[in-house]
Formats: C-alpha cells, sequence, structure tokens
C-alpha cells in the first residue's frame, strides 16, 4: 500500500497505534498528552512542558511565487505558536531547520530568517538552534516548546480537543476564510486590486496571527476544548467531535465573515470560511456562559457558530437559517493524499 | 551568491551573526548555549533543558539502497540524542517530522518508526508526536529535548565546545572510521565477506550507538569540553579548535584503529578514522590526570590521541610518530558545498 492510499490522518493512525502499542520506555517522565493533539505534554521536574513541530515544504505548504521568504519564514513560526495557542500554553524555544537546494540565492535564507526573527520577537519566542541541510526541495521545519499554566493542585491546565462536552458552545475567534481569500487573490484566480479589503485578505495569508493571549485566556476562563483552524474549519471542527466522541451543529449563518471577504468573494466566502485552511484562528468548546464571559473579556472577535451534540453518522453538519442541512464540496485538504477530503 | 558558495558552515555563521546582532526578546528565559554547539541549552524554571535537532534527506544523507528503513529510522534518532551525550545531558522526549513521497510504501513508514522506536527503547527517549506532510523527497527531521544535571549553586554540567584549554589532552571513544568502513562496504567499493569484522563495520555504520553514558561520566569527572564526532575527527577536533581559540596536535599512530578496520581497508583506514563522518564518538579534552580517571571508569574503550596547544595557522595538524606533519586529502564533509573541506 502507499502513503498516499492510506492518507495524512490513517497514517498518523496506524503510527500512533504503533508507539502505543509498542514498548514504552521505563522511567521516561510522564506523557500527559501524546500523539493526536495540537501538541504533545509532558511532565518533567513538577513542570508541564509542551512541544510540537510543523514543516513546510516548497510546492506543497508554500510557493515563493505567492509569498516573500520573510512571509514565509514568518509561516513557518507562526503555524508552530498556533499549536501552543490551541493548548492554553505559553510558547518559548525554536529549533528551525532548513533543508536547502545548493543553487538557492543566500538572499532567500536571510529573508526566511528575518521573518522567522520578526515572528519570534512578537510572540517573544527564542530560536536557539537548528540544523542546515543540503535538499532538493526546499523545506523548513520548526520545532518548538512552550509551557502550560498549573492549577493548584499541580495539574496542567490544557486545551485538549478530546474535551467538548455535549451541550458546550462551539465558538471562533477572528474571521476565518480570510487566509483562503487572500491566497486566492494571490494566484490570481481574482484580479487583485490594491485596496484596504484585498490587502487584508492577503496580509491574513501572508502574516497569520496566532492567538497565544486568547489561548491563555480560555484557560483562566474555564475553558477545556480548543483546536486551531489549520486544515479549515469543518475539518478541524471534525477532529473535535472524533476525538471528544461527539457531534457537531454549525449554523452558517453564524459563520462570521469578514466584510473583505464577502466583497472580494461574494458567491464563496462561505465556502472559503468553511473549507479554506491557514486561519490559525482559535476554534473551542465550552459552556455558553463561559464562552460569553471569553466574549467580554477577549481583544479580538470571538463568534458563537454552533452547538455540540451526541454523535451521529455525519459528525459535523451545517445547517441554515430554517433548519436544512447545508453541504459543501471541498472541506479541507489532506496533505497526503493530495486532494481533498469530503466531510 | 549562492548557498553552495557559502557552504554549510558559512551560512550558520551568517545566520548566528543576524540572529545575535537582532533584537532578542525580551523576558524569555535565558539561552545558557545559543547556536553554534552540539546542542541549545536553555534554562526555564530552574532547569537546563536541552535541545537539538537533525534532518536526514534521501540521497544526502541515506540512500535506501545501503540500508533498511529500520536503520535509518534508528540513526535519525541517533544523531540526535548523540548530540545531547555530547553536551552531558539526558536525552528525554522526540518530535519526528516526515516529509513522505505518496508514493512511498506504507510499509517503508513502518519500518522507519521500528528503527525509531527502538533507539528510542535503547536510549530511554519518549516520542512525543511529530509531523507528517507530503513532499517529493523523503526527509526524517528528529527534534529532540533533554536536561543537563545541575551542579551545586545551581549551575548546569555541561560539555562545551568552547572550553577546550591549552595543555589539555585530547581523547576519543571507541574506534573512529568504523562507520566510514562500512558505508564503503555497503557501496559496494570492496567485497562485502561475511564475516564478523565486515558485520562490524556495517553495524558501525547503520547503528550507531551515541555515548551517552560516557558524556554523563565526563561531566561527573569534571570534563568541560566535547563534541561529537560526526563530521569526522579533523573536521570536528577543528570546530573545538575554533570555539575555543585553540590549536590541536594529533599523533596519527595513537588515532584508535579497530582490527576490523585495518584488515578491511590496511592502505585507507587512517584516512577513515581522521576524515570519515558518523561515528557518534565523543571526542573531548582535560587535564591528562583526569582524562586518565575516564579511561579507567569507563565502560567503552577510551583513548588518548593529542594535545591542546596555542592557536596557529592550521589550528588542527596531525604528527607522525617523528614529530612530522601528515596531511590528508578529504578532512570532512560540508553538507551544502556538497563536496569535501580541505582542512
Amino acid at each position: 500500500m502507499r502513503v498516499r492510499e492510506l492518507g495524512e490522518f490513517g497514517l498518523i493512525e496506524r503510527l500512533v497505534r504503533r508507539l502505543t502499542n509498542g514498548k514504552l520506555p521505563a522511567g521516561a517522565a510522564r506523557t500527559v498528552v501524546g500523539v493526536g493533539d495540537d501538541a504533545a505534554v509532558v511532565q518533567s521536574a513538577g513542570r508541564f512542558q509542551i512541544a510540537t513541530t510543523d514543516t513546510m515544504v516548497e510546492g506543497v505548504h508554500f510557493q515563493a511565487a505567492t509569498a516573500s521568504w520573510a512571509d514565509i519564514g514568518w509561516k513557518a513560526l507562526a503555524s508552530n505558536i498556533s499549536d501552543i495557542a490551541a493548548m492554553g500554553g505559553t510558547p518559548e524555544f525554536a529549533l528551525i531547520t532548513l533543508c536547502l537546494p545548493p543553487s538557492l540565492d543566500v538572499e532567500a535564507v536571510d529573508g526566511l530568517y528575518q521573518g522567522l526573527q520578526e515572528c519570534a520577537t512578537t510572540y517573544d519566542v527564542t530560536i536557539v538552534g537548528g540544523d542546515i541541510v543540503r535538499s532538493p526541495v526546499l523545506t523548513i521545519t520548526v520545532a518548538l516548546t512552550g509551557h502550560a499554566a498549573v492549577r493548584p493542585r499541580g495539574r496542567p491546565a490544557l486545551l485538549l480537543r478530546s474535551a467538548a462536552r455535549v451541550g458546550d458552545a462551539i465558538a471562533i475567534s477572528g474571521f476565518p476564510g480570510d487566509s483562503a481569500g487572500g491566497l486566492r487573490l494571490l494566484q490570481g484566480s481574482e484580479p487583485f486590486i490594491e485596496s484596504e479589503e484585498h490587502g487584508r485578505l492577503v496580509q491574513a495569508h501572508r502574516r497569520p496571527q496566532p492567538r497565544v493571549a486568547l489561548g491563555q485566556l480560555l484557560v483562566a476562563e474555564g475553558v477545556r476544548c480548543a483546536i486551531d483552524v489549520s486544515d479549515g474549519l469543518a475539518q478541524d471542527l471534525g477532529h473535535i467531535c472524533e476525538m471528544s466522541h461527539v457531534g457537531a451543529v454549525v449554523g452558517v449563518d453564524r459563520i462570521p465573515l469578514s466584510a473583505a471577504l464577502v466583497r472580494a468573494f461574494p458567491d464563496d466566502a462561505l465556502e472559503l470560511a468553511v473549507g479554506g485552511g491557514e486561519d490559525y484562528e482559535l476554534l473551542f468548546t465550552a459552556p455558553l456562559p463561559v464562552v460569553n464571559r471569553v466574549i467580554e473579556r477577549a481583544r479580538i472577535p470571538v463568534t458563537v457558530i454552533g452547538e455540540v451534540v451526541r454523535p451521529s453518522e455525519r459528525p459535523v453538519r451545517f445547517i441554515d437559517e430554517g433548519g436544512d442541512e447545508v453541504r459543501f464540496e471541498h472541506l479541507g485538504w489532506d496533505h497526503l493524499a493530495g486532494g481533498t477530503a469530503a466531510a
């Protein structure tokens, strides 16, 4: 069987099974959260360390044509910071691995590092080292560690994909779809106009802002379930449903669409918001009073879009104002199968 | 300028300058050892955390033809463990990133993970997560964290490349060159004979044994300077000289050559030991009485091969029994320039 046939999620599931069935090393510090969440969490010397890694491959995750090298560097680190934000943690130290074609201009590497450093400075992350190797394909891998806040009685304060409960409200930060809209503009499918609105979409794609402060607020307010939206709202909500053994109903009219997205893509704005990836917003669930407290205290827009329900055959359902189901054609991206996965 | 022209070490130097000249984030936990040593060390909540990352690219760092998938997995983790061993630390948690061509057999991935898990179990490392992405080129990146022992008064016990002092003895563990000899046999430059000796060389290449216990012994005995031999004895000793601002004189007759290497490559054994990479032995310097205590207490062979001297134009010099200088043609590998760097 080929990797393509199994797909990213099938392969991860297979490897998780191997790892957890395999003999785990005795005496290793306790793994609090293992493979399967946004990041791993390990307990070591009374501290809860969070660790995550993310890779961007030229031609797969980015094209030098639609972003500057500095933008690519920014996003490589930002996607990792977002994983730690989705756990409610604080990012600290990064290791950067660059696989470089020997024919690459050194100025490209300088640009990558400029973007990495800008993102690190913005989010108070220290780049402590890394590796540089030769490769036919330009690839950037970031490994990032951070820590979780500690609750009374020494338990970690974490946001987990597996903690959604039936009856929870489902909420999302910011405006999903802006990044996907920006990418479409960059790919030239629509004429790009030098306007504040087009600029906003393009910026959302090029310089995503991981929601570290919001993640920490969620933890402080007692939220227990979150994920960052990297594969698209529908698919990432599906991950929560799967890990929490619940279902979700989302009202399509409640999904916050930015004015910029609606004006640039009046026909496709909703589909971009539901299926487009790389938003790096936080999607979370909690009892409605808790969510309302978050909405009041957050410095960015947070919107309730639906409700956690009992699990059913189709874990994530979208409904219109009349309660009728809405179907979307393209809902998320499977990185290995190389195509879109139908929900 | 192209990456090729600057080379791996030139590029690292350039990026280090950028990182250290750039505005470092305020309030980040203290970086004890930054870019430039075997691994980075950061202080966080009274603990000294060690972090390192290493990448292997198919066609550059490994060929599926000369190793099983499990061997490749083993080595990907072992090379990182070796970096932490060279700091005198204890490895703990690993993140694994696989960049996979969609056409790859899933059995290959299973094999990789088997080797990774075998190495993790052997060295008491926990694989806590990672990332899987699509890429035209199979690439394995491991990020590994660990911790350093703490000396009285809360200072970290570390082995640094920068701590060699004039007058120190230079010592090495095991038998350098065995791995390079094994690779030559695998590449078929010499007929491979099913013998214990050839098997030993091949095994040294396929399943290197990072010297974690030795690194910890070095720290306990008061050694302060070490590096792991990954680029070759001459080149890695050159790194110590550069970082410590010293020179080194090595007696070629003192370099420990395994009987297996000498018999398989009677003419080239010395050159393989001096210039061949991927030994993952520890090369260290300390006052001779300290080294002698280590030799007595180590469970593996440790051999004195030379002395740290004042810096001169050629930092690393090799001499024969008569005191005459010996020159080697190929001394180490520059991963970006894609050729050998003359010392």
